[in-house]
């Protein structure tokens, strides 16, 4: 089993992550995140609005709805351009991604250069391909009392999408901001929530899904100051997800995207690229977008954009530095480098290394025995305690007092805390770490 | 304007909501939360969160994705059932919901019934009507790669739902859960997260929107037990609306569905009323939803819902009841009980009288005089003490001290600390209270 094999088995072992609609067989492309899951994906989601919003004056919260008017779709360029190159087996009627079956071709490969890949069937092993199509990856529903026999009306004014990034929710929400709470430039808008994407093929586990969480910032500036505001942003990624986040400063890589690669409204893009288990992939992207966005609603919507400085009365439309970030991508870096196997006394273990601010439990609060009442009322008395001052506290008095560690060492749980016979003698309690497996002894007081 | 109108119009002025995609002229039932109206909707679901899963022992977490096997619906019941009667008007082509524009009637009103009525066409004023439709209120969309032109493939195996509700996004969770985590009965999963339903016509502000979050709970129960459990999460409701989010008890009215009126699936039900502006509306429900979903799913899926009981190792298929409640809701129904408007001084004002671990901001500091660099200093060294120790405190310098009073009332922000001369000499500084408007004089040491 290779590593990330190892972490979607432990995932779904100890209710971190599920496949989606698993107990029908699966949706391709979804996962349910399990009670630890959303523990852990909770922790990670409110340590960035804390770092991002709450402790930053510059940075206020937007939390847009995930069905938006079809116009903004035009205007990002996503119903034009957001599609993937796709051919179908004239053989089986299979049908992949045609950039991800052949080498050395990228997302706008035409029907000519596909054949000449000469690439067979992943399916059927035959080699008889229909034309390169292009497939639009946003998700399509109808709004409204559209019926199924309405052929007219469906195709055309009701349909709506399903947003394909949550920036979009930001962008068309910047005027009104403007309009109530006059913010000083720079400024940042951010935003967490959903965005769908209809991936031909989903793979990599949480890493390419259909549905997943995001978290973006559209960091408003004057066009002259963008350099600065893009190392700012830069600087604050790297503080965010190696301090914060925990992650280790050498699995993350700075690639800067060359011209010919970035998106068409960048002028300057930067992906940080993490050491998966499986290789490196973007786990995040940090962006100059220019006035692209704005300028674009401007002209579809009519309305200025216009911001106006109040010190210097300039008057601009501001340009964009938006780091955006995936949640799952997030989630699945903190697992992979916090999975560790080793040896103890001889005996191989699982451990999760998380970060304390992360892991899903801080403490397992046990009785060294289960079957001794003095001693389970004693640890109940204790759990009960930092229950109340912690939260995520957990119980365990099953099994061994090993195997109680094993399985706490497994789901990341800082310290394992037992009480025992001395602890009714002198109130001090057993802590035994997770990472070095030491034990120490304790008096309940400085838990 | 009525007391509605008064809070829209609010919410929009000062950035708490603002109408969905509202740049390109809004796009029907759906509104963005702005920054203040972020703040307090993820105050109302950090609460519930810390209520009713981390301060609790028995109920775990789950979140499943939006999009799910479509044998979910089937299972159910939503696919069938789950639709609105829709009626057109053969003049000028309108549709409507008939239970909507009709008196008298209800969901199951049959063309017969309806044209008894002798309604009028509330857009032309003719009388003359279509047949009754049943329109299915699921938004439906396509997974995989399907054309445009795929017409057969559209219509049948890769079609999917926004979900319509939260609650199956856990029931098909049940299984794994079980299976991990093997949790002592009574037990809960909680979910909360985003509800799609394609109303034919949204109104009445964010009550009646097309995306929704909701916050669910289907607590699992031994059926021998399913009274007592039901007045346990009765009273559990009762704590949390009105302890943690203040609503007043006056304005909080059981209803006790009649059979009749229940979801099929349901043995009781008791609707929580609440006093909106525009009348008594729902604000959340409380089912007992038997077997009924564990049951289908078992039917559904072939799997055993099966669960042992550890202590007597009887075996059965759990009950269920099912606490529901709408984020919106709730933050209308405490945005308009905190909605007050009174006469300070003979001066007009409206002020939010939030619960403080709700108000967006815990406190405003302010300096006497803008001009005043030493007043300017000593405040921002109190607004840094603050914000790091509390996070959400805010700063206001504009205008003069009246009117930053007025601007913090209508936010719902409970006090404004002031800054001023006396503060240079002793280090106090005046605290004055939104809902008195009284001021003290306390010792920076003490805030």
């Amino acid at each position: 089993m290779d590593s990330l094999e190892k972490i979607v088995s432990l995932c779904k072992r100890r209710g971190f992550i599920f496949p989606g609609s698993d107990v029908y067989g699966g949706f391709a492309g979804t996962w349910d995140f399990g009670p630890l899951g959303v523990s852990l994906k909770k922790k990670i989601m409110d340590e960035w609005w804390k770092f991002f919003v709450e402790n930053r004056e510059d940075i206020y919260g937007i939390d847009a709805a995930i069905l938006m008017n079809p116009k903004t779709w035009e205007a990002s360029g996503h119903t034009a351009t957001f599609a993937d190159p796709l051919v179908e087996c004239k053989e089986c009627k299979s049908r992949f991604r045609a950039d991800k079956i052949a080498k050395n071709i990228n997302e706008s490969v035409t029907t000519e250069e596909f054949l000449k890949t000469h690439t067979k069937c992943p399916v059927c092993g035959k080699e008889n391909w229909g034309p390169i199509r292009k497939f639009n990856m946003m998700f399509a529903t109808h709004v409204g009392a559209v019926l199924p026999d309405d052929d007219q009306e469906i195709t055309a004014k009701n349909i709506a999408y399903l947003r394909p990034e949550t920036a979009q929710g930001i962008f068309t929400n910047y005027k009104n901001v403007v309009d109530t709470i006059y913010p000083d430039i720079p400024f940042g808008l951010a935003q967490q929530g959903k965005a769908f994407r209809n991936e031909i093929s989903p793979r990599d586990f949480i890493l390419r899904d259909r549905e997943c969480s995001q978290m973006e910032i559209e960091y408003f500036v004057n066009p002259t100051t963008w350099e600065d505001n893009f190392e700012k942003m830069r600087n604050l990624q790297h503080e965010f997800l190696e301090k914060i986040m925990g992650l280790p400063e050498n699995k993350i890589h700075e690639l800067e995207v060359p011209a010919e690669d970035r998106a068409h409204y960048s002028k300057r893009t930067i992906d940080f690229m993490f050491e998966y288990p499986n290789g490196q992939e973007e786990l995040m992207g940090l962006a100059y977008r220019t006035d692209f966005d704005l300028t674009n609603i401007a002209k579809a919507s009519g309305k200025s954009m216009d911001y106006r400085d109040k010190t210097t009365n300039e008057t601009f439309i501001p340009h964009v530095i938006e780091p955006s970030i995936g949640v799952e991508r997030l989630f699945l870096a903190i697992l992979s480098s916090a999975y560790t196997e080793d040896e103890i006394d001889g005996n191989k273990r699982t451990v999760l290394k998380l970060p304390a601010n992360l892991a899903p439990f801080k403490f397992c609060v046990s009785p060294l025995l289960k079957n001794k009442p003095e001693l389970v009322q004693k640890a109940k008395a204790v759990y009960d305690k930092l229950r109340t001052k912690y939260g995520n506290v957990t119980w365990d008095d099953s099994g061994n007092i090993g195997k109680r560690y094993r399985k706490q060492d497994e789901i990341g749980t800082p310290a394992c805390i037992v009480i025992d016979f001395d602890t009714l003698e002198d109130d001090t309690v057993t802590v035994r770490d997770r990472d070095t497996t030491e034990q120490t002894r304790t008096s309940i007081a400085e838990l």
